[in-house]
């Protein structure tokens, strides 16, 4: 594997023989982590299980350096290993990442120079300009690459299935229904959208609940095929997709809602994004804020922010509160659908691996292997509960337009 | 009304003509408050409407004393004017106090002395010894007078209506129901409950549920009663009250249950009170805490804590976070209950008033319009919003034992 490293220098070819203290420091390390039922082994050592119960799969090391970079900063250091192929996981990966998870001493560090990355700058603040370099890095390497792996309508966020039959496509309409519903769309009634992905949602709205939406978005790639879509099936009339920032939100609506913008706001930002709500909600408006959260505040894992969604950052249901308090929005019902978003990563890995060599010929071998550890690795922590998917219903405190209960949304 | 008042040197007798000083006091105060559409009135002096709307309400001040003391600190100056009789309202109660609160300035401050209040040495603090001190003054003044204006199973925290027909009876069947669908309690489990009231929502589980549950309260009044109607029904077997505090609860539990504790806890409790759930969950285990809330953090209401419930403490949502993050305990749900605590408020005010001659003769005049005033108010305060009801269902953070949606909570 050493051969698609990304440090050509690195690798097997300066890697000697595993010593005892190679051997000493991972067994270290093993116990350091949780002593989970995963195996571990170096490039020509014995393999290490600290764990009594089975192994459910093996973690493979294949150099010196990529071992002290993990030891260091277990979060980066694995990522990059992984995605340079110089660590490899066999068995089921995601399975594997989640008896990881489960095994961290609940409040873990993730290593010495994490402790460290708290003190230096920002290398991806979410300013206006910021924000649209964060996007571009992910959302516009391409709708192909997207449409291999994604349901029909692009749908990059949690699903919400009913039951165990439920297919990825059947789900991700049935959670844009549950946002409807509890929205409570009403015909004729206006919707601004903040992060509009692919635009699925909106056109959702228009063609299944008789609103018009205004998306936005910060996404070249993403606005584009929107629009395009919207032009194509009859619905540019009743959804407007604009290119532009949630910070330059104009007019008034009914309803808010955000599915999968959170994420890429900053926490030094949510005061500012509840202004804009307050801006663009009418006095009995209500809005709905879907995001990946966490149990409580936590710094954002390295490697994800830094090679998979720079400037990405996931809060607590506490820090959550900034966008809501200071405007007098009132929470109305916290939905935590974190299993839902386990399964549907488990499907878009599934998919994604389907699709591999094509994408491998699109990208590089590098790409593939970061891309499995991230929707792996996010699947496993969702089923492991390191990350929750909330949906945040809200309304202004005064506004008594709210349903008597919760009952409409569960009558088919 | 002045021969009524508390204070016997106050009231009409050095009370002389309304002076232009007076009305121009009053006008300002008017506006200070926002303007409402409620009329307020000096001793001998002409009515003063800010509002353009019609009147819902008129707001007699009947003595300079009680004037001035609202206009220094309107919480605490009305609150008292009023269950002195010193100050009346004429109307509907619960319309006009609602009124009045819609119209507040958000975030208003409520006059002079509440600003200092912050400042002073807390004489209701929630220590175990304080507790008991603050929970007998509400809860131990006589189970006889709860019967008069309760339901039947004398539960005393906010029904559930399923419908505009629920009498408070069913609403208080169908809340404590809706509680033990959330838990999902399974025959032969076992709940610890921190503050039981009189005992109605432990006898539920019991009957209907089939588990067993062990529920602490320090009032010694509900504790009595509550054991007696418990082997009165040959419950005793299933359920036990103890006369203790939740900071003394002992034993390991499938499920924990709080319904309307938290408001006497107090935020610098919260802490504790995650550690005592912490320490007596199961691992796989889930709770519940149902209490009072607030849209954000606010200091409370001087007349209501100092009168009616010394060492009480409405929490936000924020705030609440404190209980379930330190242990990492994450959020499964969050509901907002807030106009049907303003339903039960307003009919527990109804009955209360049908059985007011009677009340009256277990204690006087004044007792009776304290707790008409607070009824009344918090049934306009939830209508209002400035209170929430919130219900948080949890469960640790790596237990994947937890309903795949909430639809189960809606079959009937």
């Amino acid at each position: 594997m050493s051969q698609t490293m990304a440090d050509p220098t690195g690798g097997m070819r300066r890697t000697g023989a595993v010593t005892a203290m190679d051997s000493w420091l991972l067994k270290k390390f093993v116990h350091a982590i949780g002593a989970p039922p995963v195996s571990f082994a170096l490039w020509d050592g014995a393999d290490i299980c600290a764990s009594d119960a089975e192994p459910v799969g093996r973690v493979v090391i294949h150099d010196r350096k990529t071992f002290m970079h993990m030891l260091l900063n277990p979060n980066l250091g694995f990522g990059d290993g992984f995605a340079a192929g110089a660590i490899e996981v066999e068995g089921d990966l995601i399975a594997c990442l989640e008896a990881l998870l489960r095994a961290m001493p609940a409040g873990a560090d993730t290593g010495v120079l994490a402790r460290l990355t708290g003190l230096l700058p920002k290398t991806h603040a979410n300013t206006p300009a910021g924000s649209r370099a964060n996007i571009r890095r992910h959302y516009d390497i391409g709708n192909d690459f997207y449409r291999l792996w994604l349901d029909e309508e692009l749908v990059y966020t949690c699903a919400y299935y009913a039951g165990e039959t439920d297919t990825l496509e059947r789900a991700q309409v049935r959670k844009m229904d549950h946002v409807c519903r509890k929205l409570r769309l009403r015909p004729g009634e206006t919707v601004v959208e903040a992060g509009c992905g692919w635009g699925a949602l909106a056109r959702h709205m228009a063609r299944h609940y008789g609103v018009k939406v205004r998306a936005y978005n910060i996404s070249h790639e993403q606005i584009r095929y929107a629009q395009e879509r919207a032009r194509a099936e009859g619905l540019d009339d009743r959804v407007e997709y604009i290119e532009d920032d949630y910070r330059n939100i104009t007019g008034e609506y009914d309803v808010f809602a955000s599915v999968g913008l959170l994420e890429h706001v900053g926490p030094e930002n949510y005061r500012t994004l509840g202004a804009v709500i307050d801006c663009s909600l009418k006095e009995n408006g209500r809005g709905l804020i879907h995001s990946v959260a966490r149990h409580r505040e936590q710094p954002m894992g390295e490697w994800i922010e830094k090679r998979i969604f720079p400037g990405s950052y996931v809060p607590s249901l506490r820090q959550m509160m900034d966008i809501f308090e200071p405007y007098a929005f009132s929470v109305l019902d916290v939905e935590n659908l974190r299993l839902h978003y386990a399964r549907t990563l488990r499907e878009w890995l599934q998919r994604f691996d389907r699709a591999r060599e094509t994408i491998e010929q699109m990208y590089d071998a590098t790409f593939v292997r970061a891309w499995r550890l991230y929707l792996g690795g996010c699947s496993a922590s969702f089923a492991s509960g390191d990350l929750q998917l909330l949906q945040v219903l809200f309304a202004r405190q005064r506004c008594n337009d709210v349903p008597w209960t919760r009952a409409h949304l569960y009558r088919d």
